[in-house]
């Protein structure tokens, strides 16, 4: 690695996932989700949603994204999004091949922010029979957001309140979703269906997992979209075990929660030392495991006088950096950085 | 299992592949496919097929060949396929995703193997500008073949001649490409390039490994095309070294070619029993790892009896069955077979 | 003209029909279809059809069948249609366009026409949650059939009925509605909704229009699915009074069934001159106004030694000739043709 | 008409344009394009863009965009494009259904116009391998512009210089092409593909015509890829010879210049009087046939009780106004309005 904190999915598999792995590979299994473990996703997760929830396991964020937007709308259909959203900068237009054709409807908004005010006038341009612009048909907001910001529960209510008065489902990309729950102290249904939310990302790759994301969906109709869409695309795989292995180990005895407490520690822990050292000042309020810092000359010299290098962040004075923590980094690298900025 | 040799997806993953899995483990990586062990996959890929391959890891059989021939073609572009081909029963519709709007052509065959005056007769209908039908893009064949038989280094090359003047690119879906190598004894580079083959589903989890199939490209302008899909799709994985310690484990020491000849010979000891049986016939060749067989009920009966229970093929009179032989399959189990079989 | 009877689109546009667009220039006109004649057509047509029905005009029956089929399913569908279907053979893939990504499904069936035991063992392996298969979406069929040949109600009937078992919609390719419906005597409600059809290529073009086909949909959610799918083809013109003088024109004192009739009854005429002819064989009944023929060597010699040419069909023995009867084609030009039998 | 100068959609079709159709009616023609008049468009479109050129006559303007641009990117690229571009605000995302997939990407600029800086600030983020984002496919510039500016040839080639160093092709959507070729005083060639321009939307029917457009282009191998989307999408009409008889009476004798300069010439009588009227303010510089105008209520006033009404676009303070002239538009109804402004 020729970074620190380059992000949270450098980070190898946590043990207990690698286990269940390991364990998974006893013996025959049933292909195509057919197998013992995969039976028991839909089960195991509509229990941590207090609701019936279909669980359609992928091997990306990107798909994840991909598949659930594009399955929460039409061909012809749009997205509203942040303008910094990962979908937008990062997935190589996942979102339109998935929906066959859709577009993004770019907004504003602070620390990667939407914002209802935002939507509604984005709203008004479009209606039943309003063909010249398209379908208005789905909005979607990151929890936790691209810049490690959080939306409370009330600020998603307000955001999934005006989707629905415009016709709209609301997509969470849930990347950082359980670094998110934990920064907020509330529960899945209530960071998802209780406050609106109709699909989700749900990510566990960043978080201990090796290549398991799912799309998580609390209708039955619209799972079936999902189901066709997630089979063609190729996400029906032969040895489901080995995914569902993941997905149940990374909940279980709530490691998910507890390597998400720990990244968001670290964070917070290297916000304080970037906040205690004159010159530096921290882009945007550091909630979960981002941070995003603008470093003056002299602070970086000082850092990599210690062996450490950060990720510089697109910035034409080249001083803004993006730390990301992950569950295993150690309390060694933490104070190597604290000793750097001199605390 | 509810089945005995129900498919060679139900085995686990190779012990080797696991500790490789395992190794890859270690510490930080950079995320994306920039770490160092997918640095080597176009490497290691190229001194095996003797010319410069271009590498995309995949989760399934079903992306790699929705991509590979998603790729080789316009939206508006026809594959040429056997009627029974994978990709027209039982992968959802993944060329048509893929392409965006191609269209299978289905043509007849024994033994799931294609023939050159059949794809001479359907390219009659096509050609530059013959735009009431849709424009002849490629062709696949799959090796060895969804019945388990082979194509020959000639058949293919007289396959792919007259592809390459009906101006058709060929994907070979290889699923079970090292099932059809060692059967046919021959290298990599000439069942595939050396034949006339432009792009492979490279497959590798029925063989061992857990969920790493790969498209291989030999041409760097229709390598640029899968870049692109292949990221928005969804499969630029974070943490891509799982992927890419797979596909190497897997070739490493010739464990492919082990494993595949491990299957085969199984599948050839079965076969050989089951020709010996009074009243049984195959109804394929037994060439590679595959055997499909028409049972008499009390054959039917006998192996029932013995505790052993074969996974039907669609057939009105339901005497046909589908086995096949996976890298695990213990003696002692064969031996069952044989017993119940009066060998 | 290289050949005579080659097709009705030979034909130019019916003098009335001229008038109409002739009469539609006269000032300014909203444009994009708020003009004064497009907004008579859903309310007339509604009037004909005898129910709600919404008209989207379209400039060709291939956008017409791409249009209507493209939004009666989901882009992981399939159309359940007969192997010489319009669609699969002369249309460069539009439902697979419009549709993003639909498939083709080819039964078989004499003269043309779909039979609903072979619809019934196409659904076998179809079903919610099969998504080895694709989504069962639609079934089409086309009266008159690409044969010339007719269903009849009762038969459409039975093939709805054995669709809606199956959970499809049914589209009526209707290139030659008009021909279909006097030839049967029946009501264009009876000859659809009544029979279970749901949405239909509604065709003038081959009838006497310039080039207005419209999309019919009895059911007004679907319609908001054509709506947005019809605009973004670039199907809501500007000037849209002119394809709505046309609509209307050609429905107007019943202009469509006099053509209609007399394009059948030419047929109908040199079918007999055929029928009388020895050695000669009709290959299909001739039901409305396309002839499919044999012809021996010595009628075809007599044919050309007349001065007229018809239009070879496919044939290994070059013996077979497609006639297509129009409403311009005079009383002397099919005189000569008998003349040329030796009637 | 509900509004004066709404569009210049609003006007019919020119006297000759008719005649031109009524002549086309004459007798039985060839279908699908192989007429006698179709066969000349190639030849005299080439004529006057002083090389090869192959026409693809379309129904719309939002068709011929969708599919010019559609055709010249893959279903993973992106079109730069004005933000307020019409195929960003009024088609229903023609382009993404046309690409199957594609994005557009916005970008600003005064009157419409977009400028070299911005294009090259926008290609940073795209390059070959780049596949976080997109493909970087094609430009997209509008002339006239939607907001009546125009760019000058220098323009045009500083903007396709930038373009083809970023790789992109370029297309011009030419809705009203033969209104900036008047004001311009430049030849076809000189504002196409001497200048860079690689497709053209080539608009007719806010000019005289009744529903042809063209998509031009200058290159073999691009035209290959139009001419398959072009049928599949429903473009090969049937009964071309009505769609070629206009491309060809609207340029034969200049028609389609003397129209243009005619709305130009009218618009700039009306920008006068504009400018003449105290506290009225053009919104843009009236360099073709649209006018944007910011006008107080008194003004707006004085209009309606002379009888006039210009329609209201979209602005806070409900002032602003668009006015497009048409070649039909008489001395009278100018004159009227001169007087409203007390000329």
């Amino acid at each position: 690695m020729a970074f620190d904190f380059y992000s949270d999915n450098t980070a190898g598999v946590h043990p207990k996932i690698m286990a269940a792995i390991a364990a998974a590979n006893e013996g025959y299994a049933t292909p195509y989700g057919a197998d013992e473990l995969s039976s028991r996703l839909n089960r195991v997760y509509s229990e941590l949603f207090e609701r019936e929830t279909f669980v359609f396991p992928v091997s990306s964020g990107t798909a994840a994204n991909g598949l659930a937007l594009g399955s929460a709308m039409p061909p012809y259909g749009t997205v509203f999004c942040h303008e910094q959203a990962h979908i937008v900068v990062a997935e190589g237009g996942s979102v339109e091949f998935y929906s066959g054709g859709g577009r993004l409807v770019l907004l504003g908004g602070e620390g990667c922010k939407l914002a209802a005010p935002s939507i509604e006038r984005a709203l008004a341009g479009y209606g039943p029979g309003f063909v010249q612009q398209m379908h208005a048909s789905a909005l979607t907001l990151t929890q936790a957001t691209e810049r490690g910001t959080l939306y409370g529960l009330d600020e998603i209510k307000t955001l999934t309140d005006a989707a629905r008065r415009g016709g709209l489902k609301v997509h969470m990309d849930g990347a950082r979703f359980a670094n998110a729950l934990v920064a907020l102290g509330v529960t899945p249904a209530e960071m998802t269906w209780k406050s609106g939310i109709d699909i989700v990302s749900f990510g566990t790759t960043k978080n201990g997992a090796m290549m398991a994301e799912a799309v998580l969906v609390f209708d039955k109709a619209l799972a079936e979209v999902v189901r066709f869409k997630h089979k063609r695309a190729g996400f029906l795989h032969s040895k489901m075990r080995y995914f569902s292995a993941q997905l149940l180990a990374y909940i279980e005895d709530d490691l998910w929660l507890k390597n998400a407490r720990k990244s968001n520690a670290t964070a917070r822990r290297l916000a304080d030392a970037f906040t205690a050292t004159p010159g530096v000042t921290l882009l945007h309020p550091v909630e979960t495991n981002q941070i995003f810092v603008d470093l003056p000359p002299e602070v970086t010299k000082s850092i990599e006088a210690a062996g450490l290098k950060f990720r510089a962040w697109p910035d034409p004075k080249g001083r803004q950096h993006r730390l990301v923590a992950s569950y295993v980094d150690s309390d060694d690298l933490v104070r190597r950085v604290e000793n750097a900025l001199g605390r």
